[in-house]
């Protein structure tokens, strides 16, 4: 079946839709009520966080859009010390796409959602002009367990600086696929819960968590030191990479440091929990590439900094993502 | 300012734009935290929905994208006796956009929030090519108070229909503008939280709430009558209707029945409070035209009708809308 706009109408064509892809694909007792919003058992304290997908091509080495749309907002969840619990999705679909991938992305939704304990409670789905694409917005609820306090802002001096795994692998294997290269890299898009789980249930004083998407490791540490005040100093030879994307980053000259993950978060915790909460990262899931990165020390001036220490030992000033980056990587 | 790719880099640009327009626009204590997701207080049952926007044009007479954008989701919340009280909303932005339009779409989003009393507490921008063109999904929680169940399989042999209002408007507002036709029609596009609260605080027991937006009064009522296994009989002449939209109705061959509207809700209420029920949603803020237009009686056979009494007396039976509607009206 090829989508058209009538799919779009809120009518009949549109019913069909959903029965015969989201309803299959999402099935639970809650979304299967069809209601105009769902009435869901909440919490004392929930995190609220959305994303939309736009990324191009729609399926990639290691995963697709589906599979991105639930990773991403989960993840955001998490970086609170939330646990996730609901998800609502809305697609955009332009006429012209072939309902077998609109299938795929479905099922690659609904699995990854089991995955990462979440049901998908709520959706909607629009029809636009066009030859074929899909757009996801994601939404998530989570409940935030008591006691836990995870922010931008409680990143301080003498917290180590700990990324969850390899830079840059979504950003080479979007960039690779569109370029046709062929080679053995794929997405990390991963839902996190396991590695957050690992350090709040083993008592790891964790003061902040990010995960690294658009702009890269470089931009999210410079965004946490200038809302913190802080200087933090990355060590170059300490950033983890698969050896394939140093290859793919040295032939295209591309700098690992802003190049964006689905699948990689970065944990702020005192020194002297650092060999614990490493260890506890290497065995969660998706976790195994784990390594210390950096350092946090007082801000100068009143102002946050971020610096690397290259290979060769010498110094050097990061910023943000200055310009476009990759278009549509997420 | 003219939107380009670089806007949605996640890096300098992209924190830009967010700094200049959407955090100006919907400052809050909450939102201008900037983390990756909201903690929020929650409550014991919670109401979760999820709608994404891409009428065209942006901007109509009544409204735009961003009104429509909150008034959506709020009344999906309310159609289940929710609180509306969080907001998160998802930009895709197409390259070529004016920021000033822009600017106009998140003030109006501002305002419509504010009104509906509800925070915007969650954000994401994204950037695709094009020549100009903004999508924006909204996810809603609210909080579903003690003893509240209203749900689309309550309605029941017995109960009447309300209509909150003229049917149409926002239909015939989208399709005149983009004729080009100068008429005195505009958007009903509101939030109904005014009329909801109306019916709940004053007793009376609301068995079926929906607003009635993309394919029309008939379209809703008759997935009503099907999930509930009803017969529901309108009566045409009782249909109310802004005399500007039945010209324009006939001029064109429209049926109203089939129109979508962004400020309308349907209430199924027992007969015996049919008149104060209607009373209250008249006092109410968006109810003043509101009228009794339909019977539910028992369904024949164990299966849902739709049919509505002609003025001149005959039966007609109506299914939901088939085919293309007007594509892009929300």
């Amino acid at each position: 079946m090829i989508i058209t706009m009538a799919h779009g109408s809120g009518g009949a064509a549109t019913s069909e839709l959903i029965d015969e892809i989201f309803a299959k694909a999402f099935d639970n007792d809650v979304l299967n009520e069809m209601e105009d919003s769902a009435v869901v058992p909440g919490s004392g304290r929930i995190a609220v966080t959305t994303d939309s997908f736009v990324v191009t091509p729609l399926e990639y080495p290691g995963g697709n859009i589906g599979r991105l749309a639930v990773c991403g907002t989960v993840n955001d969840l998490l970086m609170r010390g939330a646990t996730p619990k609901y998800l609502t999705c809305g697609y955009i679909i332009q006429e012209g796409t072939d309902s077998e991938l609109l299938k795929r992305v479905a099922n690659a939704m609904a699995e990854t959602a089991a995955e990462a304990g979440v049901k998908i409670v709520a959706g909607d789905t629009k029809v636009i002009e066009g030859n074929g694409g899909i757009m996801i917005n994601t939404a998530g609820v989570g409940f935030v367990p008591d006691g836990v306090d995870i922010s931008a802002t409680k990143i301080a001096p003498g917290d180590v600086i700990l990324v969850s795994g390899n830079l840059g692998d979504h950003h080479a294997t979007i960039l690779g696929s569109r370029m046709n290269i062929t080679n053995t890299i794929e997405s990390d898009n991963a839902p996190l819960n396991d590695m957050v789980a690992a350090l709040l249930e083993n008592g790891v004083d964790v003061h902040c968590l990010r995960d690294v998407t658009r702009g890269g490791l470089a931009t999210v540490l410079k965004e946490l030191s200038d809302s913190s005040k802080v200087t933090i100093t990355l060590e170059e030879e300490a950033l983890p990479l698969n050896p394939a994307v140093r290859d793919f980053c040295g032939l295209l000259g591309l700098d690992p440091l802003y190049m964006g993950n689905e699948g990689k978060m970065i944990a702020a915790v005192p020194k002297a929990q650092a060999e614990k909460a490493l260890e506890l990262i290497r065995s969660a899931k998706y976790g195994e590439a784990a390594a210390l990165v950096g350092e946090v020390t007082e801000g100068v001036d009143g102002h946050g900094d971020l610096l690397v220490r290259t290979a060769i030992g010498g110094i050097r000033q990061l910023d943000v993502l200055q310009g476009e980056g990759l278009p549509r990587i997420c």
